[in-house]
């Protein structure tokens, strides 16, 4: 009801804050016999951690994900998974000065207006570190999508106005920005170094592609496939544009353009084109799930900006410490974590759809 | 749990095939005494009713809305509404000839993936004729909104290369294409002509914004305003596209060009940019909400095209009848259906935040 | 939200006046390829009229019900099912004596206190005609359970203080108080016609069973399979009482005596005795499935009784008409329909508790 | 979706195994401003704890719950409220010996048939401890329904054949057996260490009593008071049976007996009686709400049982170790918790059923 849910079957919820005590997940819905363990979550939660790099904000968070409940001898026993990641180094303090204040871009205004109170360290439950939660459940839901023969790849596509123009996927991680085109990684870092001199920041755009989707995944309706990947991305973040398949370049398209011709192949019926971006009538075809997120520039930079107090006091702000000029490079493994959790979601509810679901 | 409900509190589930008996929606959650009655839902009906022009198909419909449940003397009992509008024409045979075909760009070849059998009636669930349903639960929302002093406002901004310049409210419901730029609402109308003479389609973009919408609305994490503004638009059928507020343009901007400065007015704090588009963190800042939806262009279309059959062999075809060249001006009411569902159903959830909701 | 639905996976709303336009339901999550038409509601909707006998109100209803969608060609389609069961004699005046004051027993006083107005057309959403629309909705879901081998009986087993003593399943539906004991059925009608004489009302108690039922339906903790039976029977109008298996027995008995040992049989382990009901630790065992209903005695009495007015004066009322001396044979079907939903439901959700559902 | 989860609007969800890492609790749906800290679990941590006296088993648990989020400076924040209890003494091998063997009256067959796994330490989900998690939960419901007057009263009222006859609330904890009686409590005392002394175990019964509850809580249809009720009772392990005001009694009354006369008091309408328990039409009518729990004696007893294996072998089994000869005592403050979370959630939905809420 308050909203730290999200989905049906496989249902996640996060629940901590930024500097309060830890942060954690509740998954519900997971099916019992899935290898698990706490191992699992390293690689992600490495992925996640901010600091690597200069396109990254050095805070450290050595993060360890424990496991509370729903995991026997390795497995998933069919009941609810805790995890919890405790904050090491929560030092309330740190915002002491942000205490009356409200920063623009930030959550601080709304979450007053919303509850009437002001719980200023770090951003509550708005903060970027809460997608840490989303990852680990994220790391759950692509165990059971390895099951069905899916992957989801993300990567940054745009940083400014440098666009990525090849692909290799090897290339992703090998950089920081997160980028599949070597040469555009150069130019994106060049670019984010230049902004973070400025005291400044800057968006972006980051591609999540999942091929090997079966086709039937989706509900018609209101639960379409694009439907809930689209609440799952406006859900992350500084996400501000979401494209499926043509995206806005729809809108100069003509229909014989646009319709994707079925094809016959061997593995079943496939289209020749994927303008459709995997989904039609908000059900997957079977072809590769191809979404596009806009991402805006970080709200807290140094540039001495304008704003109101609690009070309603005129005042100016300037972000003190280190955060990132652009945060792409983290709305990465996040995005991927979103996809792996709707499609997982959609798989599991796919075995509701006939009478008999195991027969052709 | 199928998929065909949206909202937590206003809850909207709309049933009903475009060639079956009827289409309907069930509203639950409406509070007791709001005024409802049949006639209100005349004007929508007509807003949403294709053919009168050259911009949307010319099929007759005089859909009439029947209450069945939840009205009493004139007002909302606070139990369930629901509508009917029987189907007046509906005749299967007009489908008889796609029976054993998918055709490119609809949800034939996804749902028989999905459920394993073909209801070749116009699109079943998919048919652009189920909106229908959403925009009679959409003029009972905005009857909620009215009381909170909220408008929601929408209107094709974009058809194929020809984009509006100017906004005057006034002008959108005096052409077909609902263009609140007189002058570009010609030359659109021109390209949809010139499209239909090719016995093609067209895309384009919807805008949605409403104003009046008080800063609080929205919960933190998965339902957050915009994350179920994108679930509701994305579940439109032919939406491809979605930016709120800054949208795309985010990728090129920098925090301290996008960080819209608070302000202090008489009304409340607001402020001086909006490239949030409404929504901080997720929660409704208090200024207008702001959406353009990227639109995809028809798939039923004259153009000759290779497909499928059910069992896998090759064949062509060309949709007969008239057809919509372009769907933006019959999106606009259907958007904004959708807005004010969501916009209600998160206004009411409002009263939960706190513990005295009265209390400021 | 607005608490007209049942189920997770199997979801049932109905909606709809007494004395309005008409009753419905909405079955959302049935799965596609079920044979479904008109005619299979016949038979339990001639089980739940009223009228055949003293035993019940000899108010006519021909009820028909009319499919409005989610089946094509005798299949349900995985869409939305909906039905409407119009109101041919809705006569609004027949209550209009009733227009201002609380009847005793009934929900006037609770749904003017809830809602802020008065309804006074029958009862609204708390009649008894309400469930009509769950004995369609039942239907439905016993056509489910034949796949899964699972039959539900329901009869009663006790009208004051005359209790049945033997049980032969084919009396059942040969005597108006639908008992399965010929004998007892006999002393019940004569019971009843005595309270009927006397301007009064009488109690009783209605047993459910479901045989066949597979072990390992329901979950633990809050969603169990007797926890979602006891909101299920305790949602029907007049049930006060609800026994499982032992039930108040239990308090007497010892664990040595109420715990079913378990035994190898050839169709797989079961227990000796089932004071458990069929339900360990909220999961099915494979044994019967073992309910026990206490329905209080109808409210609407000629007796002469005292109540208030809605502005708050002393009055008295006696009730105009025929009305059931007693609910238990109407009761019946209902509470079958109960049972067939929850075990639908949760057969459907088994589906979800392993990775792989087909492994034995 | 998984079931573990209760409530709408002030949603519970519980994790953790009996003998796992800890046991925990999800609170989604708290409004924000209620005072909360750990002390304030401390009492009815207390009252929960087994071991005090012979009329329960003598595990030491010293059980501290710590707030992992949702509360700043000693109130709620709005978001989520996330505590863990962590297992102090959770020694798997105690259960080493019960691995490969199903314990009669357990829910060790029906989790091993319906996930295809055991976890045999200590019955996982469905272990006593797992009421922990309710009870904490309930501690915050009782904080929020103090602000609505209600007060919530749970005690023994039969073991075995020994009933409570009088009622003094101050006597309630005054014993180990949690009666009102204090005569009836030692009597009750006497057989349970009787039964002890004979290896065996005893049921009982419990009722639960809600005062000060508004008129208007609870939802028609479905989501009525006493259906919620219905599966809160039922969630909780061991209970058999629930009465609602008067109960199987109903099976022997006329309605000019048990309909209950209005009565103009005061504070408002009142009824004379209260045969209802509090609930009319499912929607509370302003009088207390009168509840019954029939509890089943505890499962593990000192007896030799038959049993089977998991391999479908024959066996005995007679269990180890202190045990609760009659789980009254311990249920008294797990079903006042449930009733508490139930009439919380229903306060908070009341707040949906008018369009202005705070008009009269």
């Amino acid at each position: 009801m308050a909203g730290n849910t999200i989905g049906q079957t496989f249902r996640v919820t996060t629940f901590g804050e930024s500097h309060g005590v830890g942060l954690g997940v509740l998954v519900d819905g997971c099916p019992a016999g899935l290898p698990l363990q706490e191992e699992d979550f390293a690689l992600d939660m490495a992925r996640r951690r901010p600091g690597q790099s200069v396109a990254t904000t050095s805070r450290q968070e050595a993060d360890e994900v424990q496991i509370l409940s729903g995991v026997f001898e390795g497995r998933t026993t069919g009941t609810p998974i805790a995890f919890v990641v405790y904050n090491k180094d929560h030092d309330p303090k740190a915002y002491e000065d942000l205490k009356d204040l409200f920063r623009p871009g930030h959550a601080d205004f709304t979450y007053f207006a919303k509850y009437g109170h002001r719980d200023h360290r770090g951003g509550g439950r708005s903060s970027g570190r809460e997608t840490l939660a989303r990852v680990t459940a994220g790391v759950i839901a692509k165990k059971i999508l390895a099951e069905a023969g899916v992957r989801v790849v993300s990567h940054t596509v745009q940083v400014g106005d440098v666009v990525a123009e090849t692909f290799d996927e090897a290339v992703i991680e090998t950089n920081p920005v997160r980028c599949a085109d070597p040469e555009a990684a150069e130019r994106m870092l060049e670019l984010i170094e230049k902004v973070r001199a400025d005291g400044d920041s800057i968006g972006g755009v980051v591609a999540v592609e999942a091929t090997g989707v079966p086709a039937g995944l989706g509900e018609p309706v209101f639960d379409k496939l694009d439907a809930d990947l689209g609440k799952a991305f406006f859900s992350i973040p500084t996400i501000k544009g979401l494209e499926i398949g043509s995206g806005f370049a729809s809108a100069r398209m003509r229909g014989s353009e646009a319709n994707d011709p079925f094809i016959r192949m061997p593995e079943g019926v496939r289209t020749t084109t994927n303008w459709a971006g995997g989904v039609l009538g908000g059900i997957s075809t079977g072809m590769p799930i191809v979404c596009r997120l806009a991402v805006k520039p970080p709200s807290s930079i140094a540039h001495e900006q304008a704003t109101l107090t609690v009070e309603g006091g005129e005042t100016t702000l300037s972000v003190k410490g280190r955060h990132d000029p652009c945060v792409c490079p983290r709305v990465v493994p996040v995005a991927e974590a979103m996809m792996a959790i709707v499609l997982a979601d959609h798989w599991l509810r796919q075995r509701m759809a006939r009478l008999r679901p195991d027969e052709p």
